[in-house]
């Protein structure tokens, strides 16, 4: 199988993460931070390495401030309702997937307001405009893709993130299709909040989301209960990472993540990048010279897309293309909204959806040549 | 190492829960909900036979009533913060959780009151009179646990569910340590909302924990984004499961859970019960003859209790017996408030907190007279 669904979950999983979970479960799958005995002392180190790792990935100094979430979807709510009360207004882009957009449009009902900033595709400076025009007396959160999960655009979330800060807001950033692809270096950033997808670019299994604080504002708990510490106190501990990860977590597919980590650094991230915007590069150069072939976005260029891309074959369902492309040539991508109407009604394709295609580090030229051929051949 | 820490979380996992999670990742890790392509169906599909798997073991006509979380307390917070709301009263019983405790804690600064009802123990009479007791015109919520995650003790939780049934009271179990160990049948059972943990007597990997639904009133979800469906929505959607698994789910855990309810089904609840119940009566019976050892509950009887049991060493320090039965002799069995101050004020050891011990399946006698007969050298 071709798989260029990667914006999904990356697949396959890097040999080592697959081996890390077999092992951790099992040999030392006992409760992390729930006993002193051997294992689970080891099931805690197991966890704390994974902290650590992500720390330094994303150069944050304290790994406690690396919060474990079952997904970034979590991570995000977590930001969300843990920041926003009836009252605040909230900005976010208008790439933002429903991860964001229906937590959001729920605490509309509460009072919360909301905005929509346009992101202008190669148009940083309009771009940051477009956001602080939004801004209000009482915005309190701004939310910004790390890159479209439909389209790949990146909007200039760093300068975005500086300006609100600017303005005392905080900023929160869905990495969930930047994280493993995009260099972050918080301690010199003004991102705030940063979610990510354990399963995507970290090459993680599925079951892991991160949330990585990296300011004084911790935001309140989603869920309480059993953290291990402080069991006598019936409130919630405030000290992180205990606030927000109630509850046994993932530890085997936490060490996976970690062997994830390992493996990015090995490769190294703007590596990784490099090699699968080649990739999306040359998709778009063959996909542009298909008269039948819709495209979204510009050139794909180095620095302003994540290695993700969209199209339509003209007077073609979307679903229809990748259906066949599984069913005759066993190349997986992914047809729809991919969770994403917002992005959609902004780049007018919400009405049919779009076949999304996303390589990862495994996927090779001779993957995409095939999939440009089978495609030529549906479309002809 | 002689595990006995199994009430935190079961140890070693069935060869069959490893095999299977290595196979998914390995094989068919795609995103499942989540694509059209043959990988992302299969994917679905191992998550639904999951899904089919627990709504035939504890008997609920629809597979789209059980929910996945990643653990229980998810599972528990999502009941508790989708049903209460200002000026709501809850009955919790005296022998919670944290799990349970916290969130409710939480929600007292909020508008919503509280009672904690005592279980008293071998008097189901008493118990259920203490619940009525506590019955207010404005109780929306009784929340009891199948078992103290502590002492072991079993409320007579279906009576109370059907109680509470009378008054028109909501009714939810935490079954973290019955699930797998009690035979439930929920299809004549009071009890409308139902916790578990994946990890722990259903024998699947941590990161896994399940929420059925066992009656019309679905909880308000805890979090929102992306299911895979209604995309053009802004709103959650309201079908089940998709209303309460927003993001990608454990796929690899989720299908080893799969293959813990094959292993359990194969052994049969009733025979794992027996088993584990043997080996605590054994363990039981030997340190009622140490004059040096308290305990705090009556015989643990058949139906009467959980496979859990709770003691001390008399001035001795719960941790440091833990410490040394690690250490020296590597037994892992797990010291403290085990996040249920609750209960421990309950049977009046919350001063010191307790050693408890759990067998599994994997538990043999021979375990047990090792722990015993190290446990007699520790103390004399």
């Amino acid at each position: 199988m071709i798989y260029l669904d990667n914006g999904a979950t990356t697949f396959p999983k890097p040999a080592s993460v697959v081996t890390e979970v077999n092992n951790v479960l099992k040999h030392f799958s006992a409760n992390p931070g729930r006993g002193g005995h051997k294992m689970a002392i080891k099931a805690s180190e197991i966890v704390y390495n994974t902290r650590i790792k992500l720390a330094e990935m994303f150069k944050v100094s304290d790994p406690s401030n690396v919060i474990f979430t079952n997904n970034c979807t979590n991570a995000l709510n977590t930001v969300i309702k843990g920041v926003l009360m009836s009252g605040d207004h909230v900005i976010i882009s208008s790439l933002e997937h429903n991860a964001v957009l229906r937590p959001i449009e729920k605490l509309r009902k509460s009072g919360v307001s909301f905005s929509i900033a346009e992101v202008a595709e190669n148009d940083s400076e309009k771009t940051v405009n477009n956001f602080r025009d939004c801004i209000q007396e009482n915005t309190k959160l701004v939310i910004c893709t790390a890159a479209s999960n439909v389209f790949g655009i990146k909007p200039p979330f760093e300068r975005i993130c500086a300006l609100c800060h600017q303005y005392g807001i905080l900023t929160c950033v869905d990495a969930a299709q930047g994280g493993g692809v995009f260099d972050f270096n918080l301690s010199a950033s003004s991102i705030d909040y940063l979610c990510l997808a354990g399963h995507k670019g970290l090459y993680g299994p599925m079951g892991t989301g991160v949330l990585i604080i990296n300011c004084d504002t911790v935001p309140d708990s989603l869920t309480e209960g059993g953290t291990g510490s402080n069991s006598a106190d019936y409130n919630q501990p405030l000290v992180l990472p205990d606030r927000f990860e109630s509850g046994t977590v993932n530890c085997p597919g936490i060490a996976g993540l970690g062997a994830g980590i390992d493996f990015i650094n090995k490769r190294g991230v703007n590596n990784i990048y490099r090699h699968e915007l080649n990739l999306v590069q040359l998709m778009y150069s063959n996909l542009k010279e298909m008269d039948k072939v819709e495209l979204y976005t510009d050139y794909p260029k180095y620095a302003c897309y994540a290695p993700v891309i969209s199209f339509n074959a003209k007077g073609r369902d979307c679903e229809e293309i990748a259906d066949v492309l599984s069913e005759k040539y066993n190349i997986a991508v992914r047809a729809g909204l991919h969770c994403a109407p917002l992005a959609h009604k902004s780049m007018n394709t919400f009405d049919r959806g779009t076949v999304r295609a996303v390589p990862s580090i495994f996927t090779t030229k001779q993957d995409i040549y095939r999939f440009i051929s089978a495609l030529y051949k549906i479309i002809t």
